[in-house]
């Protein structure tokens, strides 16, 4: 068929964004409804969904052109369907919701494929961004906590359960590390997230009476940290090079598992590129085993940030 | 064809084994010859390893129902078909041997598939032993060094390279961790192996005067501590339970990456198992993430040691 399209939903415990995309890229309509006025009903949220759906497929002019629906959510089950246990969004919180099935159903037999946010992140960047015809690349989204999309021999690692890529949990600081909203301690999500740099902030700060731009910021999040960074702000490059170097040494780890061609950085931390990417750079090659040092990319998403999450969710419409 | 046989080769420093094997994992002939004696000449040893392989088929019994070679090697690579700067290869030490290709004209042209020993392991247990039918596990060789080979969705994890798995050489103490063969410090290798618990007894011997039977032993490798341990020595006791925790620890960040039915033990120390076993279990449990928890198996090969190698490097030949 001509023209075919595919819809991405992304659902945040906020919102949920819906696109219509072509094969090149574009979105040719969006929309974005409510995620959390439907309280436990999850029948009342997909109705919605679904009409959604249904309007912006409209405004596209793409009726009878959609071969599938691509979805990334949080806890997202990519073989089951199912989103399960989800904190933030109240219909799935405690439970397992029919996510995948449900969708289908309301839009008439439509493919739904469903997953983490940082799988479908994988896929846009495979599909229409820097991680373009490569087969071998590990994303990893530095947003509110650290997710990872990994792509082994062209395909998502899901793992036995549908649940694989949580590099965000794996153990940075072993003794004393801090505690993590998993319940475990130590994880690279707690140092390298936004909010793991605006602890670091929080805690330097509060350790000695080293000057710094920071102590002028009423709200010390990571956007403080990046804008005093930029400033030249010698605290503040500190935080970065701290940061920069846990999660580079961790990229080393990583590495070691599945021998990537490249690493993809996304998301609000990964805007502070300029001071992460050298102690990241140097931090991965120190300890990388000497068979790749040299030889594996790191790069930084190009997707515009709005569109990013809804380019991914479709790009896994097109795999399946 | 009915009754087709592979022919399975796994090369050590010292000796080359062949075996051929049917369908059911019987290894129906095998020989053994040297790897050592050829010195940089690398001919010479196709040569003769392409003789013995005619000799043990021919005894199988087995001519012209034999479809694949597969090999087990240290530093080969499953993309290129070359060993590379394998130090304990003479021929192939410093430089890289087009062995897959030498050895598959030196056969008529038979299709010959290699890799390295531990990934050739977690072949082997896929089709012959304790992870049979298990599309994600992660293998993990406990000898000299540690080794793995790491299964998903059914294939073994290659990496852009040709190299992954290399989970040896991860970093699990990262501020004063012992050196290692590969150049960095703290890897995995150096507190799990064979080796790694050899030097444990050796550094908590010389810590102080605890007593223990291990000070009567001459040479103090791991079999002192296992023998000591199965005589109850709280020492050597205490030795595999540091090193069980520690590869625990390990195993619950392997989890996080590719989210595995089950992790596969294998090598001299797995034999061991008996006091590594609960460390293991117990430090894996508290470190997953909980979707994880009371879910993934720690298996221990079964496979005869003797047999072990040659299944695995046969389990190659099926599957290309």
């Amino acid at each position: 068929m001509e023209n075919v399209c595919v819809v991405g939903i992304d659902i945040g415990g906020q919102t949920s964004k819906i696109g219509v995309v072509d094969r090149n890229g574009e979105i040719l309509a969006r929309k974005v409804i409510r995620s959390d006025v439907y309280g436990s009903d999850f029948r009342a949220y997909v109705t919605s969904l679904s009409a959604a759906v249904d309007e912006v497929v409209g405004e596209a002019g793409a009726k009878g052109r959609v071969t599938g629906i691509g979805v990334g959510a949080p806890n997202a089950n990519h073989y089951t369907g199912q989103i399960c246990q989800a904190p933030n969004l109240e219909w799935a919180a405690g439970r397992c919701v029919d996510f995948a099935s449900m969708l289908s159903s309301a839009q008439g037999g439509l493919p739904v494929s469903i997953t983490n946010d940082a799988n479908a992140a994988a896929m846009g960047e495979r599909r229409y961004g820097v991680a373009a015809g490569m087969d071998d690349f590990i994303m990893i989204t530095l947003g509110t906590g650290v997710g990872s999309g990994i792509v082994i021999g062209g395909r998502l690692v899901y793992g036995h359960d549908g649940m694989a890529g949580e590099l965000g949990h794996v153990c940075v600081v072993r003794d004393g590390g801090r505690s993590c909203g998993c319940g475990k301690h130590g994880c690279l999500e707690t140092y390298c997230s936004a909010t793991g740099v605006a602890r670091t902030a929080r805690e330097w700060l509060a350790a000695d009476d080293t000057p710094s731009l920071l102590r002028n910021y009423d709200t010390l999040d990571s956007r403080a940290v990046y804008e005093a960074a930029k400033q030249g702000d010698p605290l503040a490059l500190r935080i970065f090079e701290y940061t920069g170097t846990i999660l580079g040494r961790a990229m080393a780890d990583f590495a070691a598992f599945s021998s990537p061609e490249a690493f993809v950085l996304f998301g609000g931390l990964a805007r502070a590129g300029e001071f992460l990417y050298e102690p990241v750079r140097t931090a991965m090659e120190d300890n990388l085993l000497p068979v790749w040092k040299g030889k594996i990319k790191i790069l930084f998403s190009k997707l515009k940030e709005s569109d990013a999450a809804i380019l991914g969710a479709s790009a896994l419409a097109w795999e399946d």
